[in-house]
């Protein structure tokens, strides 16, 4: 579902339209009134409820198939209300259990507001870190667990080793056991839900020219090298430490399956740069598959027709290939 | 001349080849032996020697015009040696004094290895800090004075209010006084030198999300947007922080005319990642027009016939285009 007063509504409806004739199947849970809205003014066919995952196949030809999860009041589209926080939640939890009882192959989340969520008593960081914590109660998972973010796009994929913190908090994170344990979650990942047999990963300095031996940060030479040392020891193949404005230039992209940036914006750059519109947000090491649109809830746009879907049909796309893939693994 | 065991000489016999049938014309500073070896190498007309800038214009379609300043032992091409340290040094200040005289219009540096220069007693940080000092024997010059460094490539104009620091270091450079210390130089050239009457300036964010209103890093809120406001109240167009992981996305791109990044990594990256072979690094803020490529010395394939000149061209075109816009606006 996502914050129902966004564009989540609206790029659901599209992503629907621009899928109807593949074999890429999705059901949306949510508010029937609010799609079957979104859907008339779209002018596209009514939506198809359905009371059980396994109806999605058999109707998605004909409509958005929608498991209903009614909201207690109605949706004002671009104002952002806590009241509706709960069924948001809610519907994060039932997708969570459709994949953990196999009725659902993965999940793609539209975008949340997490100061909305806040104020209905909402805890975690953020989606990411709520679906780490529901994980837990998935019986086994043998794989390195994560939560770890991987944003797609641009022919990239760049993990991230910190997320939501300042620019002055950064250096704390970059600890052995914290990298250690991204490029162990990401190698695993690479192979399970990528397919990639022997993935590549590329290891981003945390400093201007990966530290120029010391003169510009250490952490090349003290933290980052010598665990990368480690890891090509348990046949993880991880660079040493290369100088981020470098590795993403067209000739070295294709010299590696993923890149693991120390932070946000040094991930994420890139990809934005190179592919704004269909960069999508993968979360790594978790017993399900979870894919995301990379933007946010777009409160300004939502309703306007201004939305575009690029991403979350994107997210669709990469879930079912990731879930394929993951199954032909397990 | 930059370091002579470098890929320097090689891309500048290659620029000249490239250019030689322009208007764009240049001389190299430097021992007339590695550069008629390296024209010989690359099937190339003979240098034309030449003992006063003014005689470059007539002999530049005949060959690379070179004015001699003699190393003092011979060039191994890959081994960098502080032996020619002071001729490397001497050929700065040369093309700055040639500048003073109005003997030549712009200068262009070829890659210097700072660890190279160290050893034979260099203590500047860089070419442009020492550039920044030999620009303090100019008389007037009325101007905000720099040197700030700017990224050009990709579309993409990138100043910096932060260059050659750790990651670690950044937060404590990003005060009001740098920063808009910055801004008024990257203002002040882009209309001097770039010939933009009204240049719109796009504030990078330091932190991800720009802070997210102090969520992850109050430096927005509490420094970057009002020193953005009392800019902009001196008429200068620069925005409030923005977050820098969708600044450089392709429609972004178009509204502004520079953005002001906090660090290296955030800057280079985008520029280097949409085009890495036709970066150009020009010095605001400095009497004279200084342009240089956006890559080093080269030293592993030194010689080898794989350097690629594009950043060099790129370097000499746009000083030729900055060095007009100046005398226009003087």
């Amino acid at each position: 579902m996502g914050d129902p007063a966004g564009i989540g509504p609206e790029i659901t409806a599209l992503a629907w339209a621009a899928l109807q004739h593949t074999t890429t199947h999705f059901f949306v849970i949510g508010d029937p009134d609010l799609y079957q809205t979104t859907c008339t003014q779209l002018e596209l066919p009514p939506v198809q409820l359905i009371h059980a995952p396994e109806q999605c196949a058999s109707r998605f030809a004909t409509g958005l198939p929608v498991l209903p999860l009614a909201l207690s009041q109605p949706v004002r589209l671009g104002t952002p209300s806590p009241v509706h926080a709960n069924m948001v939640i809610q519907s994060i939890k039932m997708a969570v259990e459709f994949c953990q009882t196999a009725q659902a192959a993965a999940i793609v989340t539209n975008p949340i507001a997490k100061s909305v969520l806040y104020q209905a008593g909402f805890t975690h960081p953020g989606h990411t870190e709520f679906l780490g914590e529901l994980a837990e109660t998935f019986a086994d998972w043998p794989a390195p667990k994560g939560p770890i973010m991987m944003l797609c796009g641009g022919g990239l994929r760049v993990a991230l080793a910190s997320v939501h913190v300042s620019l002055a908090d950064v250096p704390a994170q970059i600890t052995t056991e914290r990298v250690v344990h991204a490029a162990q979650v990401l190698h695993h990942a690479l192979q399970q839900d990528f397919a990639i047999a022997t993935p590549r990963i590329a290891l981003c300095a945390l400093n201007p020219h990966a530290g120029e031996d010391g003169a510009m940060g250490s952490e090349e030479r003290d933290i980052l090298n010598p665990l990368a040392q480690v890891l090509r020891a348990q046949d993880i193949d991880i660079s040493n430490a290369i100088a981020a404005d470098t590795l993403f230039r067209e000739e070295n992209r294709r010299t590696f399956d993923a890149a693991l940036a120390m932070y946000h914006d040094q991930g994420l750059i890139p990809v934005k740069t190179l592919d704004f519109h269909g960069g999508t947000n993968v979360t790594l090491g978790l017993p399900f598959v979870r894919v995301s649109p990379d933007h946010g809830t777009g409160f300004d746009i939502a309703g306007k027709g201004l939305a575009r879907a690029d991403s979350l049909i994107a997210a669709i796309k990469l879930a079912q290939q990731l879930a394929a893939a993951r199954n032909l693994s397990s």
